[in-house]
């Protein structure tokens, strides 16, 4: 009954207009309805009072069945590589975590 | 209805011992028993197989009503600068972002 979660943090460029950015929120939260292995999903901008964040802003949370589900169900989709594609140019940093949550 | 998550990231040292590491999640995980604006608690080791961990290894998840429980019932009660007073020395770096579950 464990979840897999599936943490993807980023930090955009300066650059990255506010369109470019909203519309990649957009299309990551357009994920789950094109890929079913999606279970759950959420995402926020960081507001953490704790000066930690190390320059990151935005953050999702993917829920999986599994570790499998994820890397046959999700990485490979062309749905997933079509958003992983938008991403050029825009980001300053990705951090991307997983764990079996526990 | 929404729900405040707490992402806490963790790298420890490589100087810090098995031993003292299960200590830091050992003592995390006893926050919730004893800080009851925790409505949530999970945790886990990374395993992702995206190689975009940047050296982290070690994520836990909270989850608070509100920001400002996070402000006035976490960040400055005892048993949690406690538990922050237990990792000097052992993390390499350490990441927190919050984000107001959407």
């Amino acid at each position: 009954m464990s979840s897999y979660r599936h943490i993807v943090i980023f930090q955009f460029k300066d650059s990255a207009s506010p369109a470019k950015v909203q519309g990649v929120v957009e299309a990551f939260k357009a994920l789950p309805g094109k890929l079913p292995a999606i279970q759950a999903f959420e995402w926020g901008t960081n507001v953490s009072p704790e000066g930690l964040d190390q320059g990151f802003t935005h953050v999702f949370t993917l829920t999986f069945a599994s570790k499998e589900a994820l890397e046959k169900q999700y990485l490979h989709e062309p749905a997933h590589q079509a958003f992983v594609a938008m991403l050029g140019g825009l980001l300053e940093k990705a951090l991307v975590v997983d764990y079996n949550a526990a």
